[in-house]
């Protein structure tokens, strides 16, 4: 501060100084906003996007995926490598979709996939390059050609364009794949936040993959698929009329290619056909009509379609855009890697924000590992007594600790943000002591036990590019709690059942420890002889044990 | 799911997907990435980053800012006008400003503002654009200029460029200044989350500006200036060698203009003189020496090089890049807008995260507006009777409220996602209970007491584009800690003083009460007349006030 301050500037110098930002730099610069802000962070999101990409591409051409993830680190400097059997990228498109960022096949369609901006892998590459200065490594091969290609990809930041270090074509041993290497700088962690824990959650989510996992301590671990079925591929739509702006319906009506209202309503929208077509036309109150010639609709009228749409009865949005993983699926991922005594799933009926499409499945695994009241527990009939590896007691907390949530988005496991998240925000407004939960004010329940929430939809509204937690939008919101509410009136029954049986048990003892003095009371009573007392006490104890068995079954 | 689904795809056809995404296209479909998720903070998002512009402007130019801003609402249709007296905008430059995402003059240089990323107003457009489907309406007169200019700006979402739809010239009664108008569908708030609350703090934060404020509700409010000093404008610098991540120093190598290795430290680094320059290079033990030629050095080199830099001492980033708003100025604005018994303010030392110098300052109003003590606490001798607002009543908690955190960064007021922000994290680490607050586990402390924290720094990381939160990284929550400790310190000696003149109050109603009495004894013991009794009385409780007051002085 001593020395003299800058001089003012004049608005023709403030002038010469704008510039145009390349969105490469942008992130460089914030690279935190796409989960790049640590050494440990980084290297789970590297993992994280290279995995999505392959299942998104697995699935999109109806393979099984098989995944190889292998993580080594010296002194701070990681290699990832994530090799997948997916379909291959064509050589001409390497390039770009590793060397520059919003560059993708599903930002513009309205269809559930883990991969939505376009920005993920270049990120990650682009974060190696800055940290540790080598490109990325990519081999891919498509099927049916001889060889693979192999190319060493970095971003130009200031441009945000791919720099192509070295390109040849090489044989490989899979007939068709793709295999990424990135070197960063980065940091491997033990525990909830390590790769271990990402992939075993991914695991639960996504029972039809399979995982193989080489970790930086030379540890290897195998997931295996639970199921053979591929989830059904989710069908593309056109957006709902009743999450359209009216500058987009402005934005629409000038580019369509229809040449009358009509079909444009009925051709641009899903949930309208002919009739809800006439129906929005019929009620503008203006000069409109199905003939009139879109791209010369003025804004007024614009206008007035647009309140027209919203006071109109439009059929909810299709849902065959979004797969939810389904009940059955969910209990048995959670049984796979999370041993407990009690589980429940739910899935929601679809709903919609902004016109968007989603679908929100809630599953529950009480007690079981991390319970220290586990052995005093019956063991559940519906849960398997092996499966589940040590690795998985940390997805559930212990008796006196709030439960773990299992956060998902398109069955991907969110790791990082939990306090901004929608997931966390319902199940803290969620009344769980009306369940027979403990939990202080406005925050999560205690109780050994993992809540898994899961969050189709053709576009997630995440907080951020890193996409760690969810916009807490209000249907959004309401779904959830009403999933969770669902889940948690299951478990009220089993820990209602539960507390039965402990009573019961409580009663059996009794009974028990005092049956025989019952027997000697009465043999002087009723001067019986030790057998007939025997059998006396025999019928007692079957009479008392056959009135409280209707009590002890039910599932 | 009854239909048939979608046919697998191959990976030509997946190829032919690909597409490039648009920066604007992307935020217009994460809006609420830039806050715009909602009409009530889309509403605010604007105002703020119209305000923040003119600030900045204003500031640049050497111009005490004088800012009119003005908010009507009919039926969800908001209409907001910023205007201020700066020094204007090139005609040239007003579209890409306002009709481009990722523009502007404050990317590409470390020195602090409020703007930093290019993209606020375009989006806050972008946003009327989408609900209203009007563009913005922008006048602008540079001094000297005979005319204004006036233009309506849109954004071409597609390719993220500006479309104009008017232009021309016209006289307006202002020298110089710009004037913003935004239509878009907006939901006016009153409370903490209101444009009068956010231009409150400002006026906190920003003792030389004026602001005139209309509302939606015909309220009028004028938020007058406390100082005509401006702060001094901070200076332009280049980056800390100790920030640089090894990917980046070889991008500089190969881009720099210097010829020797030594310019090349010399120049391009903020710190760095020709001795450190030279003890740098003597330790890269690799055959680089002062003259190497930058653009030659290879990777291996490079990274000697990188390695010797974190090893070498280098002087502290300076500091005149950024500027605090200095205790003094901070006290001022507290005083002036929010009533309390007791105020403290700290400006930490400079401090830098990963090569960013940054500075944080603290300042805490303890009792008084909305705390239900205030009769009862002695009047402070250091705070005003007057000029607290009735709003101002909002910006302190009461009693058994936890504190209210009043949180800035670059002088700008943060007032969403509260729970992410490290000034959060930090006050929640902090332990208030040992200077004598009450403080629930691992949450805020609960008192009548605002805390304001400020962060000054040539780069915010903020934890999304929205900038409503601080990224908690490790340097910053340390230097904030400090700081809300060196103010609690302060507040408990203050909370200490206050019990101690409350006791001390008992024993002088003690005293005044029975003296008189002790008074008659003496008279009856040492037979005085009544004149010499109550002249006993009178030096007995002189000598009783005397001892004491050492006790009650002390700032």
């Amino acid at each position: 501060m001593t020395e003299k301050q800058p001089a003012a500037a004049t608005a023709v110098e403030m002038a010469s100084r704008q510039r145009e930002i390349s969105v490469s730099e942008f992130f460089l610069k914030n690279r935190h906003l796409l989960g790049f802000d640590t050494p440990a962070k980084a290297l789970l999101t590297a993992v994280k996007e290279a995995v999505d990409n392959s299942l998104d591409a697995c699935e999109e051409a109806g393979i099984l995926p098989e995944i190889r993830v292998q993580v080594s680190d010296r002194y701070g400097r990681s290699r990832v490598i994530v090799e997948d059997n997916g379909p291959g990228i064509v050589e001409s498109q390497i390039a770009r979709i590793f060397g520059k960022l919003l560059y993708g096949s599903k930002f513009h369609k309205l269809r559930q996939s883990r991969g939505q901006q376009g920005m993920g892998i270049s990120a990650a590459g682009m974060y190696g390059q800055l940290t540790v200065g080598k490109p990325l490594h990519i081999v891919s091969r498509v099927a049916g050609d001889e060889l693979a290609s192999e190319l060493f990809v970095s971003v130009d930041t200031a441009r945000n364009r791919p720099d192509i270090h070295k390109k040849r074509r090489l044989p490989w041993d899979r007939p068709h794949g793709t295999r990424v290497e990135i070197e960063l700088e980065g940091h491997p962690q033990k525990g909830p936040h390590s790769v271990e824990t990402y992939l075993r959650l991914t695991a639960i989510a996504n029972p039809h993959v399979a995982i193989d996992y080489s970790g930086p301590g030379g540890e290897a671990v195998r997931f295996a698929r639970s199921t053979d079925a591929l989830p059904p591929r989710p069908r593309e739509i056109r957006p709902h009329p009743h999450g359209i702006e009216l500058g987009r319906l402005i934005q629409m009506l000038s580019t369509t290619e229809c040449r009358t209202l009509l079909d444009f309503l009925v051709d641009e929208f899903s949930s309208v056909g002919r009739k809800t077509a006439l129906a929005i036309i019929g009620q503008t109150g203006t000069q409109l009509s199905e003939r009139s010639y879109p791209k010369h609709i003025a804004h007024a009228q614009a206008a007035a379609l647009h309140r027209s749409i919203r006071r109109t009865r439009v059929l909810a949005p299709r849902t065959d855009c979004i797969v939810p993983i389904g009940e059955e699926r969910l209990l048995e991922g959670l049984r796979k890697e999370l041993k407990a005594d009690f589980y429940t799933a739910a899935t929601r009926p679809a709903a919609a924000y902004r016109g968007n499409p989603f679908q929100v499945e809630v599953a529950i695994a009480y007690g079981g590992i991390g319970n220290a009241d586990a052995e005093r527990h019956p063991p559940a009939t519906d849960g398997p007594d092996d499966g589940a590896e040590n690795g998985a007691a940390e997805l559930m907390g212990a008796k006196d600790e709030p439960v773990r949530l299992l956060r998902f988005a398109n069955r991907v496991p969110l790791l990082y943000q939990q306090a901004s998240c929608a997931i966390t925000k319902a199940a803290t407004q969620t009344n769980w002591r009306s369940y027979g939960l403990r939990q202080p004010k406005g925050a999560l329940p205690v109780a050994p036990m993992a809540v898994l929430v899961h969050l189709a939809s053709v576009w997630v509204p995440y907080t951020s590019e890193s996409k760690e937690a969810i916009e807490p939008y209000p249907e959004i919101l309401r779904e959830i709690r009403l999933g969770l509410q669902q889940c948690a009136r299951e478990l009220a029954h089993h820990l209602h059942r539960e507390l039965r049986l402990r009573r019961e048990h409580g009663r059996r003892a009794f009974i028990e420890k005092y049956l025989p003095h019952i027997g000697v009371a009465l043999q002087e009573i009723l001067s019986l002889g030790d057998e007939e007392r025997d059998s006396m006490v025999k019928r007692l104890d079957d009479v008392l044990r056959a009135s409280r068995a209707p009590q002890e079954t039910g599932s």
